[in-house]
């Protein structure tokens, strides 16, 4: 039977029990790493599951960072370099996607500690994800702090794109379930996707 | 074979085709129903795909809004009253949630146009979506608009929940496989899930 949760029964909640259902209750996540390189040329990478369509011209995603009140090697990395990738996580590396989440120190390589593959191209800088079967590269565009709780919301442009076109139909639609890519609920439940349904553009009256 | 695809080819891609790529290329995202009150009080849904967790203390979640080149119904209403509800779509209606995509005028409720029911609390002025199995209550905190291009990040605070506590674990996750919830590939894509795995915490020296 449905429940009512007030903001007094959520902030009275245990501390985890509250992080688990805040990061679960508005549904699936896309499950994404996201790939930097420090100024000593350390390739980083990190498991996120916030990043978002921002716009298709110009090409700009975003994604949110926690709060800067420890050290983040993701945010340092794309203030000193100004470059970052964004890899789809597919069902055959999640694992090692999701190890990526340990705190590792600045020295560490996450893709070596993970048993990921840094992939790089001449024309940017920061390393891809071997494994993923659709990768972004893009360039640091701006940053907003949000008030509530201090968190960043990172957007970047996207200046160039690896992908397999046997993934992407005529229409520039990328086929996410013959990528094999996972749907991440909150921090740690991995989904693979059954296909529905693609519905056509929608129009008044056209409801049943 | 895995291809480079560059920002001039980007570009350069029809509009439709760049629309498509860009907004499936970065994995399955959230598909949610937000509701909203005008001023008049015709209560107004509409589908997004770019719902994102901000935190959970506060309990906060954001989302992308399209630039305010022409009227938008749901910013219009969010800044009238300062509510508005996050619903999860689930795959018992994901049909009726994808046709509050069509352009009704400002006159037209969706929920009616869309055999959608809306449902109030006594607590939260905006209309939930009765159908979905997991409904937010927030009121509006800050918004940030994106140079890039113009689209604006919604930010809200979790005032009320309502869900059934048979779909919350003793950890508070939320059992969105359970709830029937969908992902969406793009604009148009729907996908249910099926469980790969939950992952422990990941702690350095853990990887296989």
């Amino acid at each position: 039977m449905e429940k009512k949760i007030s903001l007094d029964d959520i902030l009275g909640m245990d501390r985890s029990y509250r992080r688990n259902l805040m990061n679960t209750i508005s549904g699936f996540k896309s499950a994404n790493l996201i790939g930097t390189i420090s100024h000593r040329g350390v390739p980083n990478v990190a498991i996120f599951n916030s990043v978002v369509h921002i716009g298709a011209t110009p090409p700009c995603l975003g994604f949110v960072l926690r709060p800067l009140t420890v050290p983040r090697q993701t945010y340092h990395n794309i203030k000193a370099r100004g470059y970052f990738t964004i890899n789809v996580v597919a069902e055959s590396f999640y694992e090692k996607a999701h190890q990526t989440s340990a705190k590792y120190d600045e020295e560490t390589s996450e893709f070596e500690a993970c048993g990921l593959s840094p992939q790089y191209t001449k024309s940017h800088p920061a390393p891809y994800v071997q494994e993923s079967p659709l990768k972004l590269g893009l360039q640091f565009e701006e940053e907003h702090h949000i008030t509530a709780n201090g968190t960043i919301l990172i957007v970047g442009r996207v200046v160039e794109a690896l992908v397999d076109s046997q993934l992407i139909g005529e229409d520039g639609h990328v086929f996410l379930d013959k990528a094999g890519a996972v749907s991440v609920g909150g921090l740690d439940s991995y989904y693979t996707a059954r296909p529905l349904g693609r519905m056509p553009y929608a129009r008044p009256g056209k409801a049943e």
